[in-house]
């Protein structure tokens, strides 16, 4: 886990340090400011766009552009030297210390049909390393956030601790992925396919909610491939500050996207890992 | 649609007519008292039980029973004669003319899982037909419900009308399943994998959430099989309320489930029924 102390040891400035809340309250600010943006949008009639013309159905929205743009301004005038890479407009690189990395709607599939699976998430990286996450879904009142002080969530107008289940057996775990399409090859999806029978219950759908409800206690692995940066790296601190793990398929950061499996637990991110490089493809 | 002008010219008593605004009304304080006995559970610690002991995982919770009994002693009081089907206490066979079909939790996996979308289902059939349905979302606050005099959703404190999207052509269609490990044969399964080839996205997930969906306006066609009554009954009046189609795949009334097809327009739904009924399998 990326603890503070850790980092203390590792050169991060005390400026950095004593930030951090001054940080995480940015973030709180940003998803505010995004939630009003988009909330307008969310269940009515709404210009879709193919993004990358071919392929899997990648839609794009208003609503995706104009929560990162207030994004984007507002870090403009609070933040003027941290990078910013975000979904819909790039990267934005000034600082290498600072880097805010944006996904205005990560799931926008769900968003355009209406169903509340859908998130904003805004995460801080600092020296390359993802300290600060947040996920805002503002239909249901849902916010998760993390930083080295900790990971919690509010719903019901309640805040909460977030805590992974110790799930001690694989033959107990719930699996999830965002959709069997998703995954960046064939041989990808097979692999997931023979993880998940050895798994009590696989669930589809979910984008970013998922690893909020791996970091609620619900969810046991999520195993997915073809992530980005901007759809990954703000979850990261949700997940380890609850007590997951969170890497890539071989077992590297998860920081720049590709090939991600996360756990509720050490154990079962090592068997699942065994397991995921083990198969017959 | 089942409309109320047809009811009257098919021997329905006037007593029912007069009472559907009532029955709504019993509806309505039914999935209160059941959203009552179902939150204190939702993202709790939850005993959960495999009701079948054997294939894919189908958990039931304190809070499925819990719903159903609340729901089962309001009918007793209110309207005794009734009959009831259940999901968690079966048949309780009263009266020819009046059952209430309930599904105390349909998305039970969604539930235990910390997912919102699950729903509790409240039904009425007179003479065999569906004409009141409901499904009540307590944790976003979002209710859905039809009865002879249209369709209707409150969420976000606004009341809103039910209507379907008229999707003019299957390859700009969103189709949606719950899960294609819950097809009731492998068959089934490849039909439904073919007939999805023609659509512009596929998303799984949602149970009765995908549902209201459509009753939305958002998704274009929904395909399951294996269904029971009380999965789909209380939804026949949401779908023809709002403007769609929702039979067998061989065309006939949904309301004993199995194998069901739900468009959002007749149109499509005959387009699609025609490609589900010429697939290879």
């Amino acid at each position: 886990m990326n603890g503070l102390g850790q980092m203390n040891g590792e050169a991060m400035t005390d400026n950095s340090i004593n930030n951090i809340e001054l940080f995480l309250a940015s973030a709180h600010e940003m998803a505010d400011l995004s939630a009003s943006e988009i909330l307008p949008f969310f269940r009515r009639e709404i210009s879709v766009l193919h993004k990358d013309g071919k392929g899997i159905f990648d839609p794009v929205t208003d609503a995706d552009r104009k929560s990162e743009q207030v994004i984007r301004s507002f870090l403009a005038e609070k933040w003027p030297n941290h990078s910013i890479i975000g979904e819909e407009f790039g990267q934005d690189i000034k600082d290498d210390d600072h880097c805010w990395i944006i996904d205005p709607i990560d799931g926008t599939r769900a968003f355009v049909l209406g169903s509340p699976l859908w998130g904003t998430l805004i995460g801080l990286n600092i020296q390359d390393r993802p300290l600060i996450g947040m996920m805002n879904q503002p239909f249901t009142g849902e916010r998760f956030w993390a930083s080295p002080n900790g990971a919690f969530a509010r719903w019901g107008g309640s805040d909460h601790v977030l805590k992974t289940r110790d799930c001690q057996n694989i033959s107990e775990a719930v699996i999830t992925t965002t959709c069997p399409d998703l995954f960046a090859t064939d041989t990808d999806r097979v692999k997931f396919d023979e993880l998940r029978t050895h798994c009590r219950m696989t669930r589809y759908g979910g984008d970013c909610y998922n690893y909020c409800l791996m970091a609620m206690g619900h969810v046991d692995l999520i195993v997915e491939s073809g992530l980005a940066t901007y759809d990954i790296a703000p979850l990261i601190p949700l997940i380890e500050g609850a007590g997951g793990v969170i890497t890539t398929w071989s077992g590297d950061s998860a920081v720049n996207g590709g090939q991600i499996i996360a756990a509720g637990s050490q154990h079962l991110h090592e068997e699942a890992l065994s397991l995921l490089n083990k198969s017959s493809t």
